[in-house]
């Protein structure tokens, strides 16, 4: 039997959180406010702490503003999406879009408007969307830096679509995620961080599940117009009443740990993308600077490619269908630490080799 | 300035969580592997237990059953609400309902059907029931037993009304919350439980908040047919993707612990039930069997009674309108320990009598 194969699909990262945080669970959970209910917009002590990190790190005024804490991100962008659509509302999706986002939209009785991407870019076709917009949406959704493209929207390009939000009376929704996973010098930006004008209809979604290795403990945040707030904690109240006491502790102790150790992460990260950089240039895909992912083109239907990469080279990967984007797999390089990621790298070069050759052959066969 | 007022609304127990639980608190949630995200079902080892708690204390044939970890019991709601439910779904709550019941279904889309109470059970009118179903439901929705009625449904009821359900493709939903709050030799009877010939359409929802006191840690868990577990497993993944790994931990400890624990932080109850039934009765509610409230009927109008209950007699209370029960307020003597809780039934039991006096008074000036 061949060993289980290496997993290069789950957008997890492979570290584990930081000190401060696993002290945290040694010995701050058993105060017995831990096991009672707490509030539903979550432990005013972390909401403050997050208030200062979006003042500071996000350059966002948070006047108005109101911010709330859920059991992860994907609970936070249903939470939004349940709040803020009646059925029918149409709600534009730019591709490659982050899965979760489209199953959530579905759940709320929202209408998915899919816009395309620009192929050098992986950014949105701007045209395209602002024709969309034009038309009239409820919601934008954009995710950057990009679950699964990689690509980091430039901040003009975000400031346009939260203007032509604006202008159309639409939500624009950001998933931040991937805040803190940028490469070869790329910054990120917060819309409206910094910037005067803008107006009252950004809604932002952060987790502490990638930076701060915290997925298992569930623990996102959404930043939305203080005057939504009254539907928000309606539906938070209905989902996981709140997000788990222990684990807003944990976060807490985590974010006062400071940023720092996340960027010492995130740069560790640099050897495993540019060997997985390596191997997947050729396929003709575009090298994003941010989060821990490329969008592949691969030569065959990606349920096969992913199958063959798993069965024969021994590494998972994740079929694009899955995030709008047919004829591509989604890896990633930040779920393995450096030891077991060369390797599954190599071996899914290997793979992607056999594949292009295997279709080289069959065209000239049919040629 | 007066002290704060003493809560008698909230539906949580004063205890701290067992032994087992605070001790894997201390030193069970540091392995890596709680970390990282888990399966969206739960923990296996938490799934086999419940399994077992299943077949041994609830009397469930559990083949062809599943078992799914959630974050609380509302999420467990939700989850089955928005799994199952298309818009314009008639959903059956008898009342007096739980709030948060309701909630899901609006956000499911679903359209409410209301069914009245017995007035000498506040069980469902089974006569208007029937005709309901029968005109069609998509779903019934119970708890028992009773939030915030206390009431026990008996088995042949549950029998019934499961009967006629599958009878008539429609699911029942018993929440079972509160399935170890019983008193005066009461049994909770899980419907289905040791019995045959029952419909695959009965899905079951529990909650570790109440009965293990575990509420801030968000651990539910909803059993239901396996071939629903698709819909079921895409929802949970778009909600809060799993329940916290470091809870569900917490949960089985607290599990292994076994449930004599439970049986007897809930008989130590029983005076504060007794105060609290001579505080309320003469105002005329039913005195049920089961979890730890009384539905109390007030002679003004429900929110001017808990307020004037709050400012003048220092305690909180919930007012009916939530539960579909106009008229009414919600007591519990499960939030705080005896000590607390005495006292305040006494403030309560002066300020009701008041309002009672007042009432007859104004009526005996009118009439």
């Amino acid at each position: 039997m061949n060993p289980p194969p290496v997993n290069l699909a789950q957008g997890v990262c492979h570290w584990d959180p930081p000190p401060a945080a696993l002290r945290q669970m040694e010995s701050g959970l058993r105060e017995p406010a831990n096991h009672k209910y707490g509030p539903a917009l979550g432990l005013p002590a972390l909401r403050e702490a997050l208030v200062a990190k979006l003042e500071e790190e996000n350059g966002l005024d948070m006047t108005g503003q109101e911010v709330m804490v859920t059991s992860g991100g994907n609970q936070a962008f249903a939470m939004v999406a349940l709040a803020l659509l009646d059925p029918g509302d149409r709600v534009l999706l730019a591709r490659p879009f982050y899965c979760a986002h489209q199953c959530a939209v579905q759940l709320a009785g929202g209408t998915l408007v899919e816009c395309d991407w620009d192929t050098s870019t992986l950014l949105p076709d701007m045209e395209q969307l602002r024709r969309e917009v034009q038309r009239g949406v409820k919601m934008v959704v954009i995710t950057t830096p990009g679950n699964p493209s990689g690509a980091v929207c430039p901040r003009e390009t975000l400031e346009e679509i939260a203007r032509l939000c604006g202008e159309n009376n639409a939500w624009l929704v950001v998933d931040e995620a991937y805040e803190h996973f940028l490469h070869d010098g790329e910054r990120h930006f917060s819309p409206c961080g910094n910037s005067l004008g803008c107006p009252d209809n950004v809604i932002h979604l952060f987790t502490m599940s990638k930076s701060f290795g915290l997925a298992g403990w569930r623990v996102g945040y959404a930043v939305y117009p203080s005057w939504a707030s009254k539907e928000m904690v309606k539906v938070q109240d209905t989902l996981p009443t709140h997000a788990c006491t222990g684990s807003q502790k944990i976060a807490l102790a985590a974010l006062e740990g400071g940023v720092d150790w996340v960027k010492s992460k995130v740069s560790s990260l640099s050897r495993c993308r540019s060997a997985m950089w390596a191997a997947v240039k050729d396929m003709g895909g575009v090298m994003g600077k941010g989060s821990f992912y490329f969008l592949v083109p691969v030569p065959v239907e990606e349920d096969r490619a992913v199958d063959v990469l798993a069965r024969r080279w021994g590494v998972l990967t994740t079929p694009g269908r899955a995030f709008g984007a047919p004829g591509h797999i989604r890896v990633s390089y930040g779920s393995l630490p450096e030891e077991q990621c060369l390797p599954a790298i190599r071996s899914l070069a290997e793979g992607l080799r056999e594949l292009s050759n295997e279709t080289s052959e069959t065209q000239a066969e049919r040629g």
